[in-house]
């Protein structure tokens, strides 16, 4: 780290924060310029209460240097991560995968008539809640254990690998058993005792960012679940908050780049959450596949007018196949297939 | 609701959505306008997917008009609510409640030094993290069930009553045995299952607003506790994340107005965690006091560069003192006490 | 507009209201409900205050249902718009308009230099600062009138477009001596004089959204410049101010579906401004691009290290052919040219 | 500043950065971590375009350490400034300075009688826009000179001293004629040859906020104005712009304790478009009076219903009145008067 002393901090001030930084077991820098002083602290800040230095009498500000993540940073692996999934299909690699499905599950019909027609289109996913995350504690929470089965069979039947959220630490071994991919939704991102059991079930994972975390913040809590060992994960991208209203979030398509510069994780994104309008959903697909995602959630729904949650947002199956006939000319243009 | 047609919407268009609106249980009311037609639609929105009603050909958008909230609403009941703490103090009352203590409990000894102080200039509740939220897992995370027992020791000591985190739903029970009041943290506002527990609790709650949370999400997450029978609920306001990078986050006192009138439920702001600076506490406490706040939450700890978490938000326990001397005095203004 | 009256309003309270609709001359139509009651306006509201309604007593909210803008919006024009230029180029058409050169001019042989290099790629416009918005007095204000010169010069050598920026009112007539299309800044976006010269001096004009600019408020300064009789308007998204520090702006794809389906104006999009880096300019150009972008301006600096402005966001001449030839692949994905 | 090369960046590279800082005319002072290098560059940093260093091969980030501004700053000047208004009004000082009045000036009798009730409150300053900045086109525009007249007459015959704003460079000798002090609105916050040109009037002049403006950019772009030999500047929080719409903007009380720490300058806050709302203009106007503002704005209307603008903002003249007497109390608290 960087200690900046103020241009009025005294000599005895300077030399009470050199203490401080020997104490912690640090050797100091010291830069004098003509106007400030800066020490150079090098050294794995992790262990240092850094901010605390900033308290001390003459301290400006204190500039961390050191990336506070490890095992998913480049620097830790330099070559992109892929992971394979129970039927080969590879996560991270040069197909794209595509995740569709339903908002919720709603019944065992509906959802073996999407799946199927995803299925065709190309999809190697079937998404669908069956713990449903609701602001409104009067809306509609899901089937829970009923709609996990329901997954698992149709999944099953048509030839795709289940993705479904899993909200809480309880839940974390029935939801295990289920699906093939546990996912962490955004309001989630930082359950910290969810990460760590999500990490401890070594089952591969799509971890969504919260809606105002920063690309750091999000992968601080990736850090949580490798570190337990899953080594399994996707990031997915679902937009963020913002005072734009045009749009529910801001899908931010920024972090495709600074992902792929600043870990070696794959990153899907899902243009339905983040935008909230299933209008908007072709356009930022297409410009997320070009942009350079590794995978594209897309919410499908064949009654949008009905469906118990985010009707909004899904696509019609046909409108679906459509969509990956053009996704699939993007691919191409990219260097990609899907 | 109000569904808003489109200028270019066809009879049959609107026809479509007002069998629709029929079907659903309601009453439409059609306003035929020079450029636009709406539908007026009056009943408990709660029960119908109001969103899915956009995609309905010929609709622009659909405005709700009930409020969201039902319990937690002014609407449900008009008087301010307060209750009573174990040993007879009341929260919401005339007398502003204060809450002080270390961020982390870090030992038995520093937590006694620390509550003593704070009794003596006037704190109610001790506050102290024994299991902490962490960004990074490599960070400290709490004693624990130790960390509750000192809690718990020394405020019958120095005569305090216990507020301290509960961070997933397997917590509730012994967080519940130990403390006065749970509190639910900022990253955790919309951890469902966690709400819902600790309403079944029905132990008096701290909620804590989420970082991006509106005002609106944040009484929806106190709706989930009183739902479950628990209406003990103090909110907390301890700042927003903003585009601004000055302070840690951005202390939203506005949410001090909007609250009072929108909720019956008492209000808290926690300028420390709201700014991340111990110089920035003492004006925005002031201001809060000021504002209108029925409780202020602040840290104190005896040697913030050693401090194991946020030792650059914390006040020492002379300055705090002082803080208190000139917040009787604001108290006085406003007609409150401290 | 809807008028939502309290639960609480007295039929005296709502008369009030009736009474005041009718005296702004329009017709209102009340819906009574079993909770609430709302009263439908509809009429032209920009000649209403819509937001005094709302300090009647009774009334909890005033919801605007008319666009507030009208030239600029697909309900005046269906069809999208192009319009062309001097040398016969289309803006708005199939073919995609590249925007390239220096962020400032900063003397004849760099411009040149860049300018053969970016036409020879296939750029259709040189841009480039001669007067320069910069976040501090002492910063490299720009060339002024000798940088406007050199761009026109070098412009008609080489074969290019020039798009400059008009900061004041006072240089709008000389920027529109020598530039081909004026640029508004995203700091200018609401410096309504400055709208109004742009409108009645008839150029062609690249509107620029502000950092932190709904894309409503962002049509409603377009509307300034069209209602002045210039209807040859571009946008341009260049990055949004969010919470996320990873890019120096949020640079906001969400803005072209939302742009395409409120206005019949074309949109460019800046993912140089956007980023701030010039390592993630390729991949969001190329999203750009394939989210339906009509225009895409891109930095391009001989020697970014020793740029006077904005060098980290500039790509080198030989790396910004290397992206063409990959946005002519992606253009060609998404039916277009470039 | 300090320069961090990459973990992998290889001595030629740190070589040719060293090179580069001292081509620049500083002298380097590295440090050699087991991790990482960084380089310790102490100076002028307004000379230099630091960015640019950025995008040397090897170099992972520069990280700035002197503050971009100069005059403004605290270490220029460590003692809060103050001056003197032509009526001997002192802004800056012990007393706390109360600017009142309509958004608008809307005609002569109106301003006569809204002056002349909060001249009696206690205000000094009465405000009022003859030239307006309206986001739509087709609004209230303001009456111009004539408006201007107004508030010279009115201020004159009531005792009061005008502070109103400016728009437009070519409107500075106009309105400097006519006003004591000059406003520059938030949307013209980076107008920076507006900024110039009011540093060269000499005007007193009241600096509002931008929407997305940082603290930083804003002391930037009051640096503009005493850059230009003026410094009787005060600025003026007004709002911010979040993801919260409970408000129409979120006054950052934080603003004050920030700028008080950075700057010489006074600060005044305007809680009635800080939050849009007459009701919640005196919960704020009281805390950020406690919270250390030098002055507060407050928009007073006789007849909000019926006003041009912002009427939902404006208080009547006896609720004016009430929060004036509400204010003396707080300002005695916290040893100020008012």
């Amino acid at each position: 780290m960087i200690i900046v002393m103020k241009k009025s901090a005294t000599p005895v001030q300077l030399e009470h924060v050199v203490q401080k930084v020997k104490d912690l077991g640090f050797t100091p820098n010291i830069s004098r310029g003509v106007e400030k002083t800066v020490i150079g602290v090098i050294g794995e800040e992790g262990k240092v209460r850094v901010e605390s230095l900033e308290t001390f009498p003459g301290v400006e500000s204190v500039v961390p240097i050191e990336k506070p993540y490890k095992l998913v940073s480049r620097e830790f692996k330099d070559e992109s991560s892929s992971f394979k999934m129970n039927d080969g299909t590879i996560v991270g690699g040069k197909k794209v995968v595509v995740m569709a499905g339903p908002c919720s599950v709603e019944n065992r019909d509906m959802l073996y008539l999407i799946a199927k027609e995803v299925k065709k289109s190309g999809a190697t996913f079937l998404r669908g809640g069956a713990f449903k995350p609701r602001t409104s504690p009067y809306a509609f929470q899901g089937l829970g254990e009923e709609g996990l089965k329901y997954l698992r069979e149709v999944a099953d039947e048509v030839g795709l690998q289940v993705v479904t959220e899993v909200m809480d630490t309880r839940q974390v071994e029935i939801v295990a058993k289920y699906a093939d991919m546990l996912q962490i939704g955004a309001r989630n991102m930082q359950n910290f005792d969810l990460l760590r059991e999500v990490g401890i079930s070594k089952k591969p994972t799509l971890l969504k960012r919260g809606l105002s975390s920063t690309v750091k913040e999000w992968l601080l809590s990736a850090e949580y679940i490798l570190s337990k060992g899953n080594f399994n994960v996707m990031l997915a991208e679902r937009g963020i908050r913002t005072f734009e209203t045009a749009t529910r979030n801001t899908l931010d398509l920024n972090a495709i780049p600074v992902v792929k510069s600043e870990t070696h994780l794959p990153i899907l994104v899902d243009p339905s959450h983040g935008t909230g309008r299933w209008d908007y959903v072709g356009p930022l697909a297409k410009a997320a596949l070009a942009g350079g995602a590794d995978g594209i959630m897309i919410e499908v729904h064949n009654n949008p007018v009905d469906a118990f949650s985010d009707g909004a947002q899904s696509l019609l199956p046909e409108k679906f196949a459509l969509l990956m006939a053009e996704l699939k000319k993007v691919a191409g243009a990219v260097g990609r297939e899907i």
